[in-house]
């Protein structure tokens, strides 16, 4: 496996199905150490102004709509409303979504891990894309079942990697455009680095 | 290893020793997360009218007979008392079990996960099928023998999995005629589903 | 503090706020482990015929409905919708209700364990109740939670007990009327007692 | 100990140290945690009005500031840099804005939890208030120092709390005036509780 | 509560429904780490020559009989089987063999905690015993029960105290007679020790 | 219980079986972090010379000699090789030696906690002294054992504590002599605080 | 990887540096799950016949002497004292033993996990041999060497295993003729299975 | 993979941003077991003479300076002070450094473990060098990040690895000239071991 880097010019982002009631079934990390990383990842989208596909299953039923904070940030992402494919990669919609990106590096995160996560990251390497699947932008019920599904994936060849991870990798020097906002971002959802940044700030003003 | 999905045409369910004494030997997860596990997967075997073969050892011994819960859900699949094999593989009876199957996919769970499982898991692939182990619907004495476990088969070609991505992956899309007895499944036995189930019956009422 | 023991004829029960939006929430024991308890104590309720007050906050909310196991299991109990108030003692209805069971030992189990069930046991205990808290079979946010939420109940005379616990000392003898009621409620609540039972049922059959 | 309630008319908010360099020293908690509970304590402070004191420990220091968010929520709070008191309530400045709020129930929170809150909350005790140590809105070195900090408070006399039950004990009742308020901080705080509120703005809408 | 300590002549030892088939449901400990800590004590009662009562519960039912290691380490210490008394303090044969010993300080431990050792000690408590519940060389179904059993028996006067804090306690110092005896109980129950034995031998020999 | 503080004048420290074998039976933390705990409370003692007595127990035998970090920061302490005593109390040497120090306030650690520091502890609260348990520089088998040893040590009245409260206790305002000493020793010994003093160093330079 | 199964004609065991010094640094298991676990591993090597080759570091230095029990059990098997070699393969008397046997399986576990086992691991494997690593009957200093170990050598193609699925595997049926001793040796090592033996015993008496 | 081993004459060191502001957001170990890791790799680069190369991130910004115990240890390695570029094998120099060592295993720790180490390993792997992670002299901010690092690193043929293995592996046989630094070095950073010298030491005087 070469190390062929993310960048902001060969990677598109999917979010699957990190709704409101799925997401208050997350029990493989705390609450909030799951939605800072969904937060700081959406962000990242944002920032990086790199294609986003964002998908719902049920979200008119008991899986509630995406959570507000997504809708929020990528208001113009398109959002695949699935009638009943649980694999988002068997929605004819969805994927011509992620044609249309033009991107063949996928960076997939959502909940659960081990069923919309892992279903849509074997689907996308059977069609030749490289992909990432970010572990900490994700969710699901119990740590087991995340370790399961790492495995599962890394077995597969899709890359386990984490959401500030992929703002490094994507950033790649603090000298690009986008630094400053990467570092309002990490400040903001890495909040150890957060409280070094305002430490910083009191010694220079 | 390409994604070449389970379906319900394709996949048949071994359940290996999940007897009332070895169950109370579990302690990689909590009793009541076992139980539900082992119960979902057994309900989605019914569900999906998956071939299945269940196998005891010593069931008439100090291993004790097989969770009732099975039993009374599957009362029509083979059931081999293997008279000392601990391998079921091993077992002629049991291997014609599998082959009378038809199908190439295996989805094997049992007591413990490095014996039980694994051995059959491992026989099975190097007989030629496609196996994946359920982990959480699987137990064993300690996290540390079910990570080694994993690890081992994993390493080998095995397939780690959980049983509500079986679940989901056989199901495919909710749209199938097996969707609202997998909704019930999934309601009762990853209880935050039930509750998410419950609250959106409220507001339609 | 003397050792004056729940009986069938001193005790009541009070369930407060268990209602399925907030049961998501419950992250200081896994899902399975929490509803477990949780249908076992309302078991217990039925089975000993105690007096049980079952109380809601913003069920027509976001907290949504009574979890269904317990409406099902006690359709009887009086239901006390809380129009805002949050310490269900600061509600006329909810404390004549208690007031009216004429018991002087409180069972209390609820979600939030440090403020739903925390707030009516001190209040209780402040009106001169004896008062037990079932912390198992009531469920907060996360493990540090639920341990301040003890330390602040016991400190204040509350006693801290579990759902086995209360049904244990309300059967007192096994040969009391109730003995095979509750073998069924443990076997089935504690699931490795189940195991138990039917080994043994195994050996005699 | 009697259940005399926290209430907005007789409650104030000390908050000691909580400054950015000592933040990053908190592991006993996740950081999200830590910060999601401090910034929930803080905003409870502005909504019910509550009087509160702030202090900080070589400020100019290794220690480093206080944190942005409590200072940009509370900009008007006394805050009291001591030159050198490791227990606040040995500076007299700090004291005497103790006593200015008029109030006999001290709700205190910092880092760190065995120091900076247990000295100010031990001296509280021996001067005659009522003291509530806000545990998850603390943050020591790890689980250890927190769980001998709270034994010893406890056993002082020290109730033990959280941040989302002082919220509730000051709410007493939804139709408050500050309900909204409250509302809109446990659904950024206790973020499960926010999906709670926006799966159900989803159906009302 | 003043240090009255144990001594070989003011102690006895209660071993409250320690079956094989109740052991197997312990999970707050390891199974290894339970089966040591009880074998260890068995031993200490026997090295120290204590009056010691062992009752069993259901022993001809899916409890199972007491373990063997026990009956086996004490063969002529009385052995009540209760015919369905939970609380051993209800069956008059019981209190009758405690009352026998003649002494004033119990050392209880049994399986289950929060049921069958803190119902005897509470009772005993109340009977005017001092009394010890020994946590390690008792067990229960997970580690949260364990905490609330003994936050219980702590607020009622029962003092909490583990195997090896027994034996110390009661040998006092290494010169007398039993100390050779002690050596081999914790070189054999706390391995660490053993190890270091061997150790020392190694350098004597 | 009234906050009575620890000073430099009225405190004396114990050690107690702080030895190279049994240091290495010490599972309650990891070993680095007890290791530091302890070495960061001897130091305490040189810096603010409070009046320190070491005691150790088969120190020819298994237990091996006392931490050379010990006997190199206080050569001048008393050291009293118990020939048998299991709890130093009983040791006329060592009680002389504790009278000897005029201190009323005695801040004890040791290994193992629930032995030799409980004994000790209780003993000496007994003899009317105030005692301060330093659960962190003190060590056991497991976490088990630690929670019940400070359980019963807090309900006999002796106060929990960590070393570094231990140190900010006595050392109360930062202007006053020792304080540059603390702050090293802190630096060291927290060493998330000695970034902190080189991240502040850095900027002054 | 095909399943090529260990049998007691192809296996030989390798023990290193379990010494009684090294074995009291074991903290990525509980001691006495760790030294159930390597006597269970010895116990099989008896009962199976399999030529064993015993080798240790430093046993004249501050490593100590080999566990008595492995020295008790296998008193006949080839001890190679290395004079200095830290990888047990670059000590050409170990490898003539290991030779001698014959065997092309090596099963190997010793203290500790990531050099001692580790480096004889990875260098048998270089030598042509099928290498199965005992992380059970293995011990380090922490869980995350323990999990680095492992990843290193499952990457190099030695597999992971824990004791008694070494037992299992090599027993193969329970009828063949060691079954008795295995059935014995589980009892004793993995107590959960002497518990359930002792019951049946029970039923058959 | 064939095991070619680390020795003095083929290895170089990397450390990649050990700065005092990123490791206080260190919390995947605590914050001892990281700094006692990374002091003692450091010091294994010095005791075998190892070239080692150092670079910083933002070393006058938030991160703050190299850790003081690294440029004390190392005064003369390459020190690169890299302007903006997050992934060091980016920056010219850093890599110039490398290539001048002329080893082509490279031994790699920094902060984090998901960012600095695996961006460096990974470029490094594909640049043709044999990489090594130390990951407990690595840090990053939760487990969860550290597992997904390592899995990623070692799908990509990055070896795992620890500090003290590293060190084994390059001495490979005590009897070589460092052996008495590297018994210093192990003494001091792994203390378990350091209490076994001390034992010793005690048995020879």
């Amino acid at each position: 496996m070469s190390y062929d880097r993310l960048t902001i010019d060969n990677a598109a982002v999917l979010l699957v199905d990190h709704q409101t009631g799925l997401s208050n079934g997350v029990q493989d990390q705390s609450v909030p150490e799951y939605l800072t990383a969904v937060t700081g990842l959406v962000k990242l989208a944002k920032a990086f102004k790199l294609p986003t596909v964002i998908t719902t299953s049920a979200a008119d039923g008991p899986n509630w709509p995406i959570l507000p904070i997504i809708r929020q940030t990528l208001p113009d992402a398109p959002l695949v409303h699935r009638p009943g494919e649980i694999n988002a990669w068997d929605n004819a919609e969805f994927v011509a979504s992620v044609e249309k990106t033009g991107r063949k590096k996928l960076i997939v995160a959502g909940v659960s891990t081990e069923v919309c996560v892992a279903f849509v990251a074997l689907s996308a390497i059977k069609a030749g894309y490289d992909v990432y699947a970010v572990i900490d932008a994700s969710g699901t019920w119990n740590k087991l079942v995340q370790e399961v599904a790492v495995a599962r994936m890394a077995q597969a060849g899709v890359k386990p990697i984490t959401w500030a991870a992929v703002g490094a990798e994507l950033q790649a020097d603090w000298r690009n455009p986008s630094g400053q906002d990467l570092g309002h971002i990490m400040g903001e959802h890495l909040p150890f680095y957060g409280n070094l940044f305002a430490s910083f700030q009191a010694v220079k003003s």
